[in-house]
């Protein structure tokens, strides 16, 4: 069982530390981003140096009190935020938010957990490379968190999840000794692989202190298309189709419903419509390549019309078109936001199933109620973000007993069908019951085993992942 | 401590197994590689299901028995070859070698354990894709210890080590139980990684019998050169050169020296000799492009040359030649082998820091004595395998007393900038010292810890990785 990080143990963190490095939580901190539960905490730590951190986790272990690892606090599984148990410390690595090294020509930079992910951008594009994750919550999310999580975003198809980004840790452990594993290798076979097994582990094996993240070189010609599909399945064919003529010069192909351009009318009135009327489904296909891609892509429009896959497109002309294009991509969660889901699901499923999965959901959805079904997300991946909301006119309170039928439903068709309840998201505490019912029960058990290897006494993010 | 897989255990299997499941182990199994030891067993177990592989691990767990997982044999630093120790039960995977399933649309196969590389390609070609793991002994290996070493090989430039070719596994804990974790995922963030966990583990944290394996598009043109530079550093400025103009189109950047050159020419003297004189560096430059790469190549190189990167150079004119190009790569270790080396080194630098290692390293060979030097591998992974041979004349069992030596001034130069001294091969039982010399002493703590929870009576490939 663990304690509460009680006055006696503030007060001697306090006194192992520099001054200032304890501060009370904030509001924000302590709230379930969806607005599902409050968190607890006695207080937030603010190391500044991967040495206080040690210090940190040291006292918390001795004392055996609950630490809750904070990074950006964009996470949507609530990963960040304990609201049961014994009352814990927040450990923000905001103050560990150097570049340590920038190496262009190896293609290598060592980022302190703390950066912003928009601040890893920036540098390496001055230092004339690419970090290639993108993603929605790019101006508030830490490298912490993001490894924390092996967060996705569009480039995925393209350049891998965070994990695949990443060549070496440097990692706090749970009793407080540091594993210093910021290796710039790209072929490191020595021992097991404990640097994917700390990314992802969403702060419950190990507190990341800094990392060695790959950069690319910057595609020399960016270029951008919206198609029209008549459906999912013209989708997935197209998606075929482009990767035969443009080969790894597509960056991302994410899919958009006419329910999310619907959205972004209801709530956003004013931002230009490219189809009007809005189409069922389009697909945006963002390219980067070492010559012009305007040629490749009227190419694959022509061909793809010919075999009616796409029925109207527009390709951007210019750099501020293709941002026009991704706007309207990046705007859908924050419309989401506005109209209020029920119940939104990060679900992944085989590439080929995706067509047979929005199929069968919506009539089972029915069953359930009267619903408006946002389908977007990563098509290349397989990764759908399937989110449900109340019918015009009508809020998502009235819905309220109806959330775990739809869940349920939505969940139990993606397991059918060979597909992850958590695809880019996460287990944080809203999963921990998912991963129960939907993991395999020997992982599980394994997953188990190892927590209890690194963590015996479970003093790291308890009842993360895994329950407390 | 372990116990004997004796004639009571034995016969208890059998029992257990359908007939013919268990045969005297070969010469062949009990050899290491490079002959620096010969190993043991009591038998060999050829399961041909994964409930069979249960049956013999619930069998060995409960009798305590060490269990050797084999595959093709192929590993170069023993971790199919155990020499001490209570005897053990070598564990071949080579009946389960039944490829289960393509879905060529979705990029997916399923393949089990036993299925060997050259296998696994053909089916993907037959299927009008790409497995692009690629490696000297792709006619031997098996995809379950090319997993258990996580393999590289010369496409991981471009496509990753094995593990990043592999979206699942079904494992055999070291209890029995067995791991469902055959997904056909690009993303899911659904607990621990134990994937890349299993992948590298050589055999010492559960038995893979079968996993989910990535295709990809076949590249529409090939096109290869050769390029004859001055020196490591010249050949680094040319990756660059050629990522800034070809982009992701490079499939192989293989560094080739005067000396592999001279051993096929002592070794092999009617292999057709590309260039006369020898250069004394080289590189193979190998692409896979929508369009055709020779017109790219010949600009490379203009500009290269301009630039004085690279001296002289071929550009292959068919697939007939490109072929040529790689049979002279392919054939270096074969060369090696026929020479006889003293040492072998498998290391890997920060890319940055491959021409201050080969600077380095060869006058410090010098103090030790009068050796030939092979550096031959991927540079473009950073990767090289240096290689040390007695002079023209001189025997290998002549520096049998320098061979410590030899090694640990290859070993300590590497660590010193920051690099592996396993970057492909594993640790097998050749290298369990290294990993206790150059790895980080908390990560090896860690590693402990995670084989204690999944393996807690240490039958899994004892004394591989970590020290039984």
């Amino acid at each position: 069982m663990l304690n509460d990080a009680d006055t006696t143990f503030l007060s001697a963190l306090e006194g192992a530390l520099p001054p200032g490095r304890l501060r009370a939580p904030g509001a924000q901190e302590l709230e379930e981003p969806r607005g599902r539960w409050q968190g607890r905490a006695a207080a937030v730590a603010m190391p500044a140096t991967t040495a206080e951190v040690s210090v940190i986790l040291r006292a918390a272990h001795s004392a055996r009190v609950g630490v809750v690892p904070y990074a950006g606090g964009t996470g949507l599984v609530g990963g960040q935020v304990m609201g049961e148990g014994a009352l814990p410390l927040l450990l923000s690595v905001e103050r560990l938010n150097r570049i340590r090294d920038i190496d262009a020509a190896g293609g290598t930079m060592v980022a302190e957990a703390g950066c912003i992910l928009a601040q890893v951008q920036a540098a390496a594009a001055d230092a004339g490379r690419l970090f290639p994750l993108s993603l929605g919550s790019e101006g508030s999310a830490r490298i912490g968190g993001l490894l924390g999580t092996n967060a996705g975003g569009t480039g995925v198809l393209r350049w891998g999840n965070m994990r695949d980004l990443c060549l070496g840790l440097e990692v706090v452990m749970a009793d407080g000794q540091v594993w210093h594993g910021l290796k710039r290798l790209r072929k490191n076979n020595m021992g097991y692989d404990l640097r994917n097994l700390v990314i992802g582990s969403e702060g419950t094996l190990g507190v990341i202190t800094a990392a060695t993240l790959r950069l690319f070189p910057r595609p020399a010609q960016t270029g951008a298309a919206l198609m029209v599909v008549p459906g999912p399945d013209a989708a997935l064919a197209l998606l075929s189709m482009a990767q035969a003529r443009l080969g790894e010069g597509i960056s991302a192909f994410e899919l958009i419903s006419g329910m999310g351009l619907q959205f972004l009318a209801e709530t956003m009135p004013d931002l230009r419509r490219p189809f009007d009327p809005a189409p069922d489904w389009m697909v945006l296909i963002d390219l980067g390549m070492t010559e012009d891609p305007a040629p490749a892509l009227e190419a694959l429009f022509e061909e793809a019309a010919e075999a009616g896959l796409v029925e109207d497109g527009l390709i951007a002309q210019s750099e501020a078109q293709r941002a026009q294009f991704w706007k309207i991509r990046e705007t859908i969660p924050e419309a989401n936001r506005r109209i209020g889901g029920v119940s939104n699901h990060d679900i992944s499923v085989p590439l080929a199933k995706v067509p047979e999965f929005i199929d069968r959901a919506g009539p089972l959805l029915a069953e359930i109620g009267a619903f408006r079904i946002n389908c977007f997300g990563h098509l290349g991946d397989g990764n759908l973000h399937y989110n449900i909301f109340p019918l015009q006119g009508h809020s998502r309170a009235e819905h309220d007993n109806q959330r775990d039928a739809i869940k349920a439903c939505v969940h139990d068709l993606t397991h059918e069908l060979g597909g992850s309840v958590s695809a880019e998201h996460g287990i944080g505490r809203l999963k921990v019951g998912d991963l129960e019912r939907y993991g395999d029960p020997v992982a599980l058990a394994a997953m188990r085993a190892i927590k209890g290897a690194l963590d015996p006494l479970g003093i790291l993010n308890p009842g993360a992942v895994l329950r407390a």
